[in-house]
């Protein structure tokens, strides 16, 4: 992407109600821009970042055999009025509307009554099962107050998993799958080395569930883990009794803050018996399907992300989710020539600052924005053969081959 | 995609009150399920279908120089206020809800006002413009009636694009472009040929908008078109004094109906002016920037390609948007082992039909689903070193030589 061909800049400062670092700096740099509080438009860097995200995640649950697909956004009060959900007593989120032919409808705050729902079409074998369906979908929840920038939105993208077993040992298997899967999403997303999987809150079929938990200053959750970090709880599930069952001492925690940027939990059969999702045995008896749910926050995790790492300099993304992998910049007629060149090889992957400013205002927004790597091909690196290199996480400045620039992306 | 490993199956019946072709068919092939009238999920081979159709408009309007974004979905009323349409009397589609902490919002159907809004933050010279950003965006509206399967949707995917400029001479340069880049989608997505522009109503500052309507006997829409088609107006405008303005006759022209598949229109300064959309020109001069918008609508376009070229036994999809090249059968024990090694060699192209069931189901699902080749690897068939293959679209079957079969990936 060539700067002078796109409408982004970067800003002096963010709007005056962004108290979020991760918000004031995606919006400084040209990330997002703030529709309301919670509520965010993705401009091109943003999308990127995003869509790296996506295809993370993606990948990692295509290769456990999951299928995506896409389910609506409004919300038939039906299945949702069989569990209990619809009320707002019950579920205090609900953004609600009314159709023009009459009857009201809910915006998706989750999409468990309508999943389950529309699988009893596909699902009425033990033949059919197991099942695991996701979506990339746009999640509304009306919050009282959202001030964190996308960490916490009132819409908001959301990655949910759900499947489907004929007994509770397939879920067991499956869920320890998608646990694999998430460390290997974690990994692959920067922050494996400080997430870590917590015990939180069960429900009524299942003691605990498990969250994700990222090590973060101003995350909202407090979390307690011992020195190996093998048992980490969540706070509401910190006391005595969980203690004593996991034979552990309250003197070996510590406490800190963390985001929640993804949970998974054995449903069971919370949402498969009062929606009457059932199958037909080996026996040909009927049986309710066993089912599990798995959530991560995309636009959540792109805000834990550039939260986390950002210096007093800009963000700072890791290579796997930036959206360009090289900041590039010509310096001198024939630096500028070489740097055009270069780009042509690799538009996708490069960032070129081809604006008429002067290289220190370019050296500036490419930290602000976080590129990977800045490169400098000027004439002075050209009597060397090489151009400058700085990685904008260590800071560290090199010098490379101009036919080994390639590596970089 | 293996059948085996996927929750779709075909369906004998849809829902008895999916009255239209196109809903009927998508269900019945598992690409969609209704959650009700104008609201549908997508499956995973409608996803892909929503997916190959995003996928040739992004690369068109990329080639263009337009931008992608992704605005919100949650409206504050505040920009909409100032052009008059967050009024329920001036815009009659609005699905409206309350903000927990108090406010009423909207649920986009549409983006010019903050798509303007957002870019005041962005366009102060005229060294800003030209712009064009685009983006794939649900759009919610609520419709009395949507009994038009997925070509009227009360939630739908639509692609909209703004173009801002400095003058109506830039304006009008780029129109041209995108009617190109719309006519090279179109013959892309294989309705180039009875998809026309026409001659539709037009507001304040222009006479006339342009739409893009594809010939359909089931469309909503009525258009007049002449002879060679170089005049075709939409019922709103078929009058005398058009007629006369463009010196046609009302005889040589004929009727009929079509669907809107997209839609542009040289808004000027409609939005420009009351949100305060400015830019100084090179004598520093404020002036009002000058603004075009471009839809197309992505799920409207599946449901009329899916609904144009249907027979009697199922769908039958353009190669560009098909979720698969090839349906694959394999017979008998060698020939089920070449068909595996064909479809391990390109998984991302075949839907392979491995289920346990007899060929002439895998046929009828074949045809009913409309993949372009149905492509049977056979014991018999080995023995002359070939495969069958049969064209959806014109029936036609032919023998392919093994080793010439990913030709038709």
């Amino acid at each position: 992407m060539r700067l002078k061909n796109t409408f982004i800049k970067t800003l002096r400062e963010a709007p005056k109600d962004e108290l979020a670092k991760n918000g004031a700096l995606l919006t400084r740099a040209g990330y997002i821009h703030k529709e309301m509080a919670g509520v965010y438009d993705y401009l091109p860097l943003g999308l990127r970042v995003i869509e790296n995200i996506k295809n993370i995640i993606r990948e990692e649950l295509n290769a456990i055999g999951c299928e995506e697909v896409l389910m609506s956004t409004l919300q038939n009060p039906e299945p949702w009025e069989k569990t209990g959900r619809f009320s707002d007593q019950e579920v205090d989120i609900w953004f609600k509307t009314k159709l023009a032919s009459g009857g009201e409808l809910g915006l998706a705050p989750t999409h468990e009554e309508p999943m389950v729902n529309m699988l009893k079409t596909y699902i009425s074998s033990y033949k059919d099962l197991p099942l695991y369906v996701y979506q990339f979908q746009t999640k509304f929840r009306n919050e009282l107050r959202a001030k964190s920038g996308v960490m916490r939105g009132r819409e908001f993208l959301m990655k949910d998993l759900y499947s489907f077993h004929v007994s509770e040992a397939d879920l067991d298997n499956f869920y320890e799958k998608v646990e694999d899967a998430y460390a290997r999403i974690f990994d692959r997303l920067g922050i494996g080395d400080c997430t870590y999987k917590t015990f939180a809150s069960g429900g009524i079929f299942s003691k605990y569930s498990h969250e994700y938990q990222t090590l973060l200053d101003v995350g909202e959750d407090t979390i307690y883990y011992n020195k190996d970090h093998s048992l980490v709880f969540n706070k509401e599930v910190f006391n005595d009794e969980v203690l004593a069952e996991f034979g552990a001492k309250r003197e070996d925690f510590e406490e800190t803050n963390a985001a929640e940027t993804g949970n998974i939990f054995k449903l069971m059969f919370k949402y498969s018996e009062p929606l009457g999702l059932k199958f037909s045995d080996e026996e040909n008896h009927m049986q309710t399907v066993y089912m599990g749910c798995y959530g991560m926050g995309v636009s959540r995790l792109m805000g834990v992300i550039a939260e986390k790492f950002a210096d007093n300099k800009g963000l700072i993304w890791p290579k796997s989710v930036a959206p360009f992998q090289i900041y590039l910049v010509g310096i001198g007629e024939e630096g500028t020539k070489r740097a055009e060149e270069f780009y042509n090889e690799h538009a996708d992957k490069i960032l070129f600052d081809d604006r008429d400013v002067r290289p220190g205002e370019k050296f500036a927004d490419s930290e602000l924005m976080g590129i990977p790597y800045r490169v400098v091909i000027s004439d002075k690196t050209l009597a060397d053969g090489v151009a400058e290199v700085v990685e904008r996480a260590s800071g560290e400045t090199s010098k490379i081959s101009l036919d080994k620039l390639s590596d970089l992306l």
